[in-house]
């Protein structure tokens, strides 16, 4: 079985990423033959900015790479690096109903947030359609928000395979629903765009004083306190055991016990957890090369299967 | 001077492409370095049959080359030969108002006509933007009705050297007022679409056939006519001489002269016109290996260029 999954790069990796998106991205590769691609010609539809786009495709390939990415069962590569998908997208977009486009919510959504209303960003649903069938993937986990469009590829690959030739797998959809609820330093769901992440490959004194302000409620030293409405206790929560949890939540409801002290054994189970993937990090971030050829070998591999599609795309509409 | 020009594949060739299109396009050749491409994905947005769509493009190539396509001049490539065009495409989509494709007339056009509205129709003009930007062209030909493409492929050239570097030769249009009024056998303008054409490369005793129904007016065989309204004159002046046109024209003004003569004189023309040229056509199809050939070599040519476009464009937004 052939899994896909493609990441945006966008930015310092934090803890509500780890959780919700890398972990999940990486257990495929026990899953099946997984393929994850860096999705920077998406990317390119908000980042404008050459330098800053080649910093958060970096940025993402160490992160994949120190968390655990094994390349030898894991495709990894850059969309890029894969430039059929431009092509199929073009044989995608002849048989694309406008009206299947126009009903796609993520558009509204990136106009909502005030992006400018590009082709770019309208076309975006054509470019993962051929992104998911160039490879022909049996199986694309996506979160809620991107079902429509994993529809709209299942909808392109019936049609081409009817009108034209059967060319394509129809990619089966396995919905993620959201894993683990990451709250942010203010209890909002962490994101880079509340500015309430706790970064994970930033500078420790920085998250130490991230972690100090986490919120919490205003109960003095003494009381009982509830772990279930605790933004620090979910946390800690996803890194420890269930007997240190039934312990912090003991000290928390017997009262006598600070968030001060819940913070800093939170600080040090995140500093714990992360230690060897930080080490592994700055090794790899002296050993860019690697890192370089782990996304060529991946690439090679993908662009092996891509080109088998695309000829087969080519052929059946008469180009070939 | 570089000059580029696209022709759509669309069946048999008649007088009407001949004079209208196909003699100013290869006039280019004389005029500066030229590049002539088969617009065969564009041709997927309306041709959704692999057969008809690959007897179009070898016939438009046979077409071109017999009527005097010189390949040492021209670089004759068919556009699905430069795939990079697709990738540009992607790259200028980025920066591409909704509102300026929303703005396109051909879209419309084509949906009055009974097209389906589909990405690829609306996408068009982008396509077309990264075919004339992809090789650099300084000039391009086009009917009043590709204009607004052309400001198109301006707008998105310029936009794009602004907000990430001078990538694009910002192309000047050279607006091609129709040359010449060639007038269909019901006397409509010569079109595909009104079953009024005459073949060049078709069956002799069809064209014969055509010929002798061109529609006239109903006067007696004595009476004088007048040449400046007669459909058969106006096909007539295309071919002849000045001498032979002050020649029949004075014979239809003097009357006792019939359309039937005119009409064979014009038969005469046309095969005397054309001769050369069925006879390379002819010889071509015997050499579909030289055919495929003189592609090779242009959309190698074309290519060449268009990588380096690529290249500097995708260093640009940050892909290199």
């Amino acid at each position: 079985m052939r899994i896909l999954s493609g990441i945006q790069p966008s930015g310092k990796l934090h803890i509500g990423n780890y959780f919700g998106m890398m972990k999940p991205a990486l257990e495929l590769q026990e899953q099946g033959e997984a393929f994850l691609f860096i999705a920077d010609y998406h990317a390119l539809t908000t980042v404008h900015d050459a330098s800053a786009l080649r910093q958060q495709v970096r940025d993402v390939a160490l992160d994949f790479l120190a968390a655990g990415l094994d390349p030898e069962k894991t495709a990894f590569y850059r969309q890029s690096d894969v430039p059929e998908v431009q092509e199929l997208s073009w044989l995608l977009s002849i048989i694309t109903p406008m009206g299947l486009l126009e009903r796609c919510h993520s558009y509204k959504d990136k106009l909502a947030k005030g992006f400018a209303a590009s082709h770019g960003l309208f076309a975006y649903p054509v470019l993962m359609s051929a992104d998911i069938l160039i490879v022909q993937s049996n199986l694309v986990p996506v979160g809620r928000d991107q079902k429509q469009h994993l529809e709209v590829a299942r909808d392109l690959a019936i049609k081409f395979n009817n009108q034209f030739e059967e060319v394509f797998t129809i990619p089966e959809p396995s919905i993620r629903d959201s894993v683990a609820v990451v709250p942010g330093v203010d209890g909002q769901k962490m994101s880079k765009s509340y500015d309430n992440t706790l970064e994970i490959f930033g500078d420790p004194k920085a998250l130490k004083k991230r972690v100090m302000k986490i919120v919490t409620d205003s109960k003095e030293l003494e009381d009982p306190k509830d772990p279930d409405t605790c933004n620090v206790f979910a946390l800690y929560k996803l890194f420890a055991s269930d007997e240190e949890l039934a312990d912090l939540a003991g000290r928390y409801r017997a009262g006598n016990f600070g968030y001060g002290t819940a913070k800093k054994e939170l600080l040090a189970k995140i500093n714990e957890h992360f230690a060897p993937m930080r080490e592994k990090r700055a090794e790899l971030e002296n050993n860019l090369d690697y890192v370089e050829e782990v996304l060529s070998r991946g690439a090679e591999k993908a662009r092996a299967e891509a080109q088998k599609t695309l000829s087969a795309a080519r052929r059946a509409v008469g180009l070939e």
